[in-house]
């Protein structure tokens, strides 16, 4: 898979501010649609956002239909009933409005659009047919950084295997980044996502294949999540500070875009696979412990963003003080510090590790990582 | 004129790293060139910039003319001149080569080979009749940042007035950044080109349109440029350094799209209108007295940008810190410290202020700018 892409190509308007999604028709106007498919996760219906939504791209003059009907991690099937509702609506364009679920599928549906198959044939990078349709993504979460990406993370409708699926139109048109729309997001949502952003700006900083673009966007992440993780938990009706997460995950999303993640993902993901803890709890339990491990050959790397927040440190001394600035947050969120909390005995470790080594996240860690690895890291987090 | 556009989108692909130029014909392919105008000022000829830039192009299959009859600060007949050159070859496609003269002369050409008339037609935002020819942009000296920028700067041909020309498809689709390219670079435009790079930074940093993005690029385009100015004039073969001062102009120039400029521009115009001060003499005599100037309401900015290079001061003194870096740094290149070095006298103040208060620039300075104030501008430089 070519995931390495030459130089920086930011494909995607980012509009960002308070309110802003009432301009979200004015934009989708602007890039042409006229019949756009909503595709918003059934939470986003009770909260009302997707009412909010509708009526921006209505007042635009976009007839839009919504399409509710799938789940977190989405899979193939619910892309082949997404674009069933698509060609019902006789959709022209695409619309995605939620976490990283919804932003995922409505990629997936945007292949299957417009070069049909499964969603299996788009495996890798830049295997669509024909140019997907126009997207924008407008997220209610601060987590995936999936509206900076050219990739959607789909599951295989049989295998359940993870598909990382790119392409460069599958990157949004616009990312509308409105910080009113997270405020609904409950706690341990707001916990979870923002450490899985968190992790992106940590694990993108230290990779082989870092680039200055990446560096300089994984820098500002880090600054701005690491700053408003604990503030969004304690005041989460502070808009200013949801807005600096929002601007982190989408930052971290395009550091990822240049320099891929390291083995906290890689390990992270074969734990969903096998005893379905959700993503940001399994890169939560494992951050903390690939830092340690990659302290080596990252000290001075990791030096250099504990100082961005104002934390000057020796280049030994940081990979520990930055493990425990995580462990602490993980904490505050509520999130799990064991594999035991989640019901995962050391029994289940050589097979997780199994699964971990040829983890394609796993290749640019700075620290090369196996199998040998894996296990060592499952083994601390135990 | 519509300058500040929504959101971030930055439309350039950049490529950078030593020897980049050889990829340039692949570049080209992949954007779709077939028959490429390569837009190159007299001295890139002569350099063997030209050549090699030929080379790159012929070799991935790319007929290749070369237009060089034009000079600094490119003006309309220029561009008719060279969209003769561009009709005469049959072109699809531009590549400019050189310093920001080549660059927005290419511009201009774009501008004319899609919608005929003049370039005076063209001032403005989104003027273009209809989307300009494909154009890749590359640099060989770190100033400007056109090579970011959907403006070109353009005299018209009868008055002589600058002409600042927009349009979204007048970007670069691709900006290659290619520091040995800067290697032959004279000292003197070395010296001249980083400081008008410096002062983009500078600027765009307080300004009162300033966003998210603008500062995230112009703290590092400051950070890159203030660290390795000294650098190049001192050792002008260290390549590394020349990549720094190139991603720093590039970032400096990204940075301005966003936030505009301020004061120091709009002072320095009337001096290169009305007095051929070069423009990067002309903002390196006014920066250092704008920044002293916009001390009451920008001193934490400027505390925060000198934190940025690891010199923290308090906002009370940060203003006149930086002022003095700069005029050390403007010694150093040999730039002029005074209007009278240049031939300007008291007598000429008054005119240049006149002129210098309407200047777009202007507008968005952190400190209300207008002609008294650029009176007292000018009298400090004098």
């Amino acid at each position: 898979m070519a995931v390495v892409k030459d130089g920086l190509h930011l494909r995607t308007r980012v509009v960002w501010g308070r309110g802003s999604v009432s301009r979200l028709g004015e934009h989708a106007r602007a890039e042409g649609f006229a019949r756009a498919l909503l595709v918003a996760d059934p939470g986003l219906v009770a909260a009302g956002h997707v009412a909010r939504a509708e009526a921006a791209l209505e007042a635009a003059g976009i007839a839009t239909a919504c399409f509710s009907d799938f789940g977190e991690n989405p899979d193939g099937l619910m892309c082949v009933r997404g674009l069933a509702a698509y060609r019902a609506h006789d959709a022209d364009s695409l619309v995605a409005l939620g976490g990283g679920s919804s932003l995922d599928c409505a990629k997936g549906i945007g292949f299957l659009a417009t070069g049909g198959g499964r969603v299996r044939d788009y495996r890798g990078w830049a295997k669509a047919k024909r140019p997907l349709p126009p997207m924008i993504g407008v997220p209610t979460t601060a987590g995936t950084g999936s509206e900076a990406q050219t990739y959607a993370l789909l599951s295989d409708e049989d295998s359940h295997e993870k598909l990382a699926c790119g392409d460069p139109s599958a990157a949004f048109r616009v990312a509308l980044l409105d910080p009113e729309l997270t405020l609904s997001a409950p706690r341990a949502v707001t916990a979870t996502a923002g450490f899985d952003a968190l992790s992106h700006a940590v694990e993108s900083w230290v990779t082989t294949v870092r680039t200055p673009f990446s560096d300089l966007f994984a820098r500002e992440a880090f600054t701005l999540l690491a700053r408003n993780y604990a503030r969004v938990l304690e005041a989460p009706d502070d808009v200013e500070a949801r807005g600096a997460m929002l601007m982190g995950s989408f930052l971290a999303g395009a550091a990822i875009e240049q320099s891929m993640l390291g083995a906290a993902h890689a390990c992270a993901n074969p734990l969903t696979a096998r005893h379905d803890v959700p993503h940001g709890e399994a890169v939560a339990l494992m951050l903390p412990h690939v830092v340690r491990f990659n302290a080596v050959v990252a000290g001075p790397r990791y030096a250099a963003l504990l100082a961005a927040i104002g934390e000057p440190c020796s280049p030994e001394a940081a990979p520990e003080l930055l493990a425990q600035r995580l462990d602490t947050l993980a904490r505050l969120g509520g999130l799990p510090r064991t594999l035991r909390e989640r019901g995962v005995s050391i029994d289940a470790i050589p097979a997780l590790a199994e699964d971990a080594a040829p983890q394609w996240t796993g290749a640019h860690n700075p620290r090369p990582f196996d199998a040998a690895a894996a296990r060592e890291l499952y083994a601390c987090a135990l």
